[in-house]
């Protein structure tokens, strides 16, 4: 594929965004219901196609991890299936009126949600993300250019030709979805620069790969970053409270952005405390890092370094630190953390607002675990990423993030004097 | 002023946007009070400071144009003066409850108005952004690192210093404004890549500046962009109301965005509209540019090139063209426009509702001037500008697009399963 395939893909997405554009919500649900029973209908070939993908993987060695992440099973197509139906009966943003003035000189003023029109999402090995980040953007009205990673190339395709065939039954164009079927680094270069057709890139990866996408894009991006969420155990908690709020962040899925890498403990419980969460996150199979202070409270402490504090693990890994005060604990967590998601443990109540009042991530918490930063947790229902920047989305994106607006003005005639 | 300098001054941005960030209400206007009261003190020291930049720009034989934007008087003092009183009087959007849920399992989940944080904003030839720009940020608990055009130097220094006066009368900050006090476009540059230290930009000016930034930015962009506005005469439109709308949206104040440059015109009604409002439009010195049926039916049309439906004039200039219908005014604007404001003068109800709905601009009309586009005439106090992009913000900025959101979420121990 060259660069004039890209270009092609992302002028088709554009064209289709203007059809969706103007979709009702019942033609918009017809479409996803028609998915959802194709892929029923293609799971053998999904399944086939996943095969290839992982019988290459296995022969390139990668780790197990990624095999996990890319493995589809009958379960996990009905996962998708299931989730499509979700995103069926959940209200559709667009149309919206957020606000509504008359003003005085009689013009009627709406402010509107209207889709944001071609999003372009460039992912990793997950293939449901194929199915979950379509459904949402053709909810919303928007048309999709995706851009999947290499290691899931003949699932991806399969999964889209689903889509195509949705598309073609109820009549919408197939640049509704468009897929860039190369593994060639150079396509994502050549996508970010379709500014013209694009109006929004999401990415969803490694900080690395959005890292340089912000560096190359002139197209605007939402980011779904990375997450060093941290627990603060305040010198006046709950220590029962506290060791499963940190047992829980840290241990109940480690591989996902809103587990816990770091636990921040103030030093007048840490003679207390630190023994029996260390004892408990062990028995879990954690490695523990951690600071001086830590080391000379607990045996065989791996010492954190300066990198350590910025790391996400990902991974059954935490690092401690012993503080001062939850002063010394907030501004530990606005200098080294994502800005995603950060909990305080305490009975103290000022303490408690101190905290949600001045760490600045997109999800903060009292007494409660950093796991439940999710669309679903939240009530939003399903989400296209976790946005950890401050521009236009911040914390789970569910189909409102997937809309702009646009002020509609009934007049009479008005002139400005 | 090397690239260090700009860096620092970022940081310094960077570290005082925490301390606005958790600021009340009342020191903020306390602090814009002060801006106020400074601003009158310093009225003749700003004269001669803009004075200095008046001589300078005439010798460089700037236009008159650029010359009367730069200029300043004690009226304008004046109303700098009544812009900052008016922020003190808008609400403060930060700490806003926009949503608020208590989830099966108890936690209580509120989406709130944080500040960004960092903005940065460029901007050309008009003095009175510096404070302005300023005071909106302030008022929305952001730091701002300001970056003005080279012919307005002396000036923008003394409005900085005025700022810096006041914030150390409010016990504040002085980074909470920060200045680069140096022509060179390599800070611009340099302005452009602090993504550690700034949240957002706001560039305000040409499309040309705007899309350099846009390109080099690592910062996420919230443009303020050109207005190539629209009105679109209907079939079945009230002629005495279209031609005081067209006459309004393009002679009022030419200079600015919101002002219309194309008409489009229906062709059963152009042989008895085209005439009157031409006449209506020369009389006022308006050159009319037009496509081949516009000069079949009204002498002396400069003929219209397929670059001049993509212009922004800003000027006593109007392209006219009629189409068949309104599906061809549709199409026209939404691919030679600027998705700013458009406005469909008609009768026909459902006409009416099919513009709004099909025209993608963040600002769209029926029967009334495309001049109304402002924060103001909107309801929504002073603006920062007019975003023409879909993400963040679309349509006037005002507080609440200078901020972000964060949830903060209440236990009592909740556990994720």
């Amino acid at each position: 594929m060259n660069s004039g395939d890209v270009q092609k893909k992302a002028r088709s997405v554009k064209e289709a965004s203007a059809v969706l554009y103007n979709c009702s919500s019942k033609k918009k649900n017809v479409l996803l219901k028609a998915i959802a029973a194709e892929l029923r209908r293609q799971v053998p070939a999904i399944l086939e196609a996943n095969n290839k993908d992982l019988t290459r993987a296995r022969s390139a060695g990668l780790s197990s991890v990624l095999i996990e992440r890319l493995a589809l099973s009958g379960k996990r197509i009905d996962q998708m299936i299931a989730g499509v139906g979700d995103i069926v009966e959940l209200p559709d943003p667009v149309g919206e009126i957020m606000e509504k003035v008359k003003r005085p000189n009689g013009l009627v003023i709406e402010k509107i949600r209207v889709p944001l029109g071609a999003v372009g999402i460039i992912y990793e090995s997950r293939p449901n993300v194929t199915i979950d980040a379509s459904a949402l953007c053709l909810k919303s009205g928007n048309a999709v250019l995706l851009r999947g990673g290499s290691e899931a190339i003949n699932t991806n395709r399969t999964l889209v030709n689903v889509i195509k065939s949705a598309l073609k039954k109820a009549g919408l164009p197939k640049g509704c979805v468009e897929f860039i079927g190369t593994t060639e680094r150079s396509a994502v270069l050549e996508m970010v620069k379709q500014e013209e057709h694009l109006d929004v890139l999401i990415p969803r990866g490694s900080q690395k790969m959005i890292n340089y996408i912000r560096a190359h894009s002139t197209v605007p991006v939402i980011a779904h970053g990375e997450g060093n969420c941290h627990v603060y155990v305040d010198g006046r908690a709950d220590l029962a409270v506290a060791e499963e709020i940190v047992f829980n962040a840290k241990v109940q899925r480690p591989s996902v952005c809103n587990a816990a890498e770091k636990l921040l403990v103030h030093e007048a419980i840490a003679p207390e405390f630190l023994p029996r969460v260390v004892r408990r996150l062990r028995s879990a199979g954690v490695e523990i890092r951690g600071d001086k202070k830590t080391s000379a409270m607990i045996e065989n402490i791996v010492p954190a370094s300066e990198a350590d504090w910025f790391k996400e693990y990902l991974d059954l890994i935490i690092a401690i630190r012993v503080v001062k005060d939850i002063q010394e604990a907030i501004v530990h967590i606005n200098r080294y953390g994502s800005h995603h998601s950060d909990a305080i443990v305490t009975k103290n109540k000022k303490h408690g607002e101190r905290f949600l009042q001045e760490v600045d991530s997109a999800s903060v918490y009292v007494n409660a675990s950093t796991r439940f930063t999710d669309g679903y947790e939240f009530g939003l229902g399903a989400e296209i990423g976790i946005s950890t920047q401050k521009l236009h989305a911040r914390g789970p994106m569910g189909l409102k993030e997937l809309t702009s607006v646009k002020y509609i003005v009934h007049g009479t005639g008005q002139v400005r004097k």
